[in-house]
């Protein structure tokens, strides 16, 4: 088994992004699968087409996307993606898109094809907090996870394909009272942990 | 220069308690200083006896007491302690008191003296969460770092002496939603980092 | 203009519920529209079924789904329902549906047709605390947003419908920490405030 | 009965003060008790010389001051006061001392005289969230506390006096995220409330 791990580059103001960090830090093989990995950029369709291209390229039985949740205090695989895009803030090459759909032509959602439950239990047998999150938001991350799935839907039938949200590294919440945190140790114990439940289903 | 660093064993229904285990991972040396390490029990006025007695046999320049403050998110050195008893749980031995004098000659509060600001710079300076706290409870925590004032008070005058909150470790939180936590690797930083401020005033 | 405004009953060990509390305390008329009350149990399907017998009696132009959201702190209409019943606790009916779909050969997921975004500026004007939210979980709130998009979309291609979840009532808080709250006078403000945006589009 | 209740005027960049919008509307007795009004300026040192004057005038047998503390979702009785100005922010009159006793030959903390817990029960049973605090902070609500108790430890031995911090009102929290807040009749209601018990005791 294959499986394409994405990770996305630091956007909104921070010099840094667990999401990346922390899959150029897994393993080359999880449970026996060969793990490849890929950097993504914030941005709405680029981001896309960067995964498509390694899609083709690779041959990937399953992708996992990675992407940062600040204010999220637990490692949160995501149920549904949603067919919109809606930006608080610009992405990294100055878009933001206001209730716009991500396909015309798409389904209103797509359900992930990974087994959320099975990746929440193997990061809390990791001794990692874990939870099913019902929603990606509007922004890059949903945006990909939504992209994927479309791409599931049109070319790569075979494809399983999902999402998970990592909370923020205690160095971009020093001084941010109150702010919940996990370190890239954990983040990587807790997303190999998770593909080790996507192997072993 | 000799530190006292002690840290409660576990309660309150956890079997662990990132204190005391965070504590046992520190160096034998920080900054120079020589660390002295110190399991002392989850009971009022038994944690003070165990405390006094180390005192007296090591001649410290100073004591930190290590405590976990479920729900913080980050490493928070405490500015304060009040001469009040008042268990919303019984501690280790059973006893609950409640509305009670820790000392009924002694002051209403003591303040520490550990830099605890240059403590927190520190902390966030080695990329770690860290506020200043003004509270430390009315529970056992309070209750060691009152008395530990009250024996300098009394008995160690050129004894300084404070107490800092860890948060709960992740694998406390696996289950429990939106509650923040620090890894023990990140703890044991965090308390070096701060000890090594305290040195260098 | 006729809206059909629907709140729950208490369920999860509550004894009251905001959502119908608040409801039955609207005005008969909000901007000039129509307003017809409707409690609904919390059950799956029932819930359903009561709002199909009362779309069919009243005929409203507008559907709005009143419910309780426990930790929420501001009134959230919500962006879009999902095809998933996932209950963490049994509905009143004692039934408790784990992953599985709402309708079968229904959408994955809906979005309202309701200005959520002018009713969020809506509920801000009247002073009042407001946001979008982005999911409605996988309880009988998402459910019954889902089954009045599906009957929509079956039935009712006319009708506009959508959802919003309310915050708990003070005196459903009194000894819970940090928990938000809002008073069923601002729920009811609240309410009126998003109607009235309803009505205006 | 004679109590003095102080409320606080707007401060840190905000256009209003729940504190004393609440003081204005008390009702001029409660439970049997006259209930004098006094609103105060959000400055160190100024605050407690316009109370001292108003102890003179007036000759309360209880001083109840009540202040902001947004983030926090109860009405929160404070346990203690303790001799510290540390000011995050300037007060209004440009002052932010850091680090500087309050009274330099003051106790290093004063307990309140009020029954915060029975005040605590009396919220609750009024259908209203309420906690005790055991932290008025470093700013100018803990300088207030202080003084007034000072003043009681130096001039005026028979009085009781104590604070309680209330949450922001919605309308200061309307495009706040998760911000919890509290409306102004369930401020009064539950400062009419707390002062019921304080008259009991």
């Amino acid at each position: 088994m294959k499986i394409l791990v994405t990770g996305f580059d630091p956007f909104g103001g921070e010099t840094t992004n667990p999401a990346i960090e922390a899959v150029k830090q897994l393993p080359d093989k999880i449970a026996g699968a060969d793990i490849v990995k890929l950097e993504v950029p914030t941005e709405f369709n680029r981001c896309a087409e960067v995964v498509r291209a390694a899609i083709l390229a690779e041959q990937p039985n399953v992708v996992l996307s990675i992407g940062q949740a600040g204010r999220r205090a637990a490692l949160t695989p995501e149920l549904v993606a949603i067919n919109l895009n809606d930006g608080r803030i610009p992405d990294n090459a100055g878009q933001q898109p206001v209730d716009q759909p991500i396909q015309p032509a798409g389904a209103a959602a797509y359900f992930t094809q990974l087994p959320i439950k099975a990746m929440v239990r193997a990061i809390q047998t990791a001794g990692l907090p874990g939870q099913v999150s019902t929603t990606a938001g509007t922004y890059v991350c949903n945006h990909l996870m939504y992209q994927v799935q479309y791409l599931r839907a049109t070319e790569f039938p075979a494809l399983r394909a999902g999402f998970m949200h990592i909370p923020f590294l205690p160095s971009q919440v020093t001084d941010k009272p109150n702010m919940p945190s996990l370190s890239l140790v954990d983040d990587v114990r807790g997303i190999t942990a998770a593909i080790a439940a996507i192997v072993a289903e």
